[in-house]
């Protein structure tokens, strides 16, 4: 193989490496809204690393099984019950290697009389791992944008384009 | 050329193929808000193959002109009369050759007052197909998250990351 | 290099640069929410060309600093602290060459009561260009859908697949 048909092909190959991480993780996060929403406890399960968590603002949820265990709380299935959406922005991903950050803002829609009401507007941050089944989600932090301080925090500790060192978002 | 060489170009083409299929069938989802709140009937045409259906839970629209027609329903005119935002989230999509699956949850936003309401939120399932144009909508399900069974079946009938057998999200 | 060879590289370098465009923009449009409400100025004036502007009904704001400026307003920084959410839905996107158009909704959330109210729900055109640094937002409108006809033609001036002359989506 002469040289610049190696280089061509390696520039491919890291390009669709690449764009295939980020369209991975894309997917990964829009699977959850449907999966809590339809109380599907293996579907959630299935988007977290073994040990992964969920903090959303109390005692952080800690491993896959508890994580997925959110759908049976109390405050879940009433929402369930009463009719919600868990709805999602697409997210902002920065990849490096096999660690990736992603910041999105999830609403929870309640059904209320006629309509919907977002009853939980909040700034989101996944922390994603590679692992031998694909991305999964190593932790993810919750908080309502509801005019304090740690929502915002939460964002603008987020660089765009870089994954950071491994800082405690929940500090 | 060598047999090296030959795999990495087959397998890149697939992966490209692959990723180029996801992106396609999400910019064809993200076309149907713009269409159907500027009344652009040919526009949603353009989304479903010629004999595809769209059914929101009474008789089914069946045939992309009589989906089209949709924009012609008093209830869709009343809202877009008064200022109306069709907001669907990114959606969740497993590709299978020519067909393709693709969940996520839609909203309709209408002016009322001092902002707007969500006066319908709804799980979708979308069945894709691709034609000699390009992916179409062969069929989308559109079932309100109002605490009723239907949405949230039609949630847990989509196995994540398979197609599955031509089901009937409707049973 | 045997000539299918060369095609094949050929054609696998042009796809991989569309749909790496595609996610780029995506990429950049996702990036807004978080910026303006976490209040970061240059996170704002970074998605933004030097010569690029943002025009949502009033005189527009023309450059990047000026665009940057609006997490200083009044109306915005009212908006953070009630507690803020600026949700976008994923665009629609049409690239030619160096230039794209992508359009999509944006709604602005604001905490009031038990819950978050839409307090504006707009379509959105971006005019983006390719840049030294990446895709830059050139021009980007927003029109309130609130019934009048601006927002609807707005949407219906976008063509999709095709970026088109350089109309004035004001006018």
């Amino acid at each position: 193989m002469d040289r610049e048909l190696a280089e061509r092909l390696r520039m491919l190959e890291a390009k669709v490496g690449e764009l295939s991480d980020r369209l991975e993780i894309m997917q990964l996060i829009a699977a959850y809204g449907p999966a809590v929403d339809s109380m599907d406890r293996d579907g959630v399960a299935a988007l977290w690393a073994a040990d992964g968590s969920y903090d959303f603002g109390g005692a952080p949820l800690a491993g896959r099984d508890a994580v997925a265990g959110l759908v049976e709380l109390d405050t879940h299935k009433a929402y369930v019950a009463a009719g919600s959406a868990h709805a999602l922005t697409s997210p902002r991903i920065a990849v490096d290697g096999d660690r990736a950050v992603a910041v999105n803002c999830s609403q929870v829609f309640v059904k209320d009389g006629a309509g919907w009401r977002a009853d939980r507007t909040s700034a989101n941050r996944w922390d994603l791992v590679r692992t031998a089944e694909g991305w999964r989600v190593a932790r993810r932090v919750n908080r309502l944008l509801d005019g304090s301080q740690p929502a915002r925090d939460l964002y603008r500790r987020h660089r765009p384009n870089e994954v950071g060192a491994p800082d405690d978002p929940t500090a």
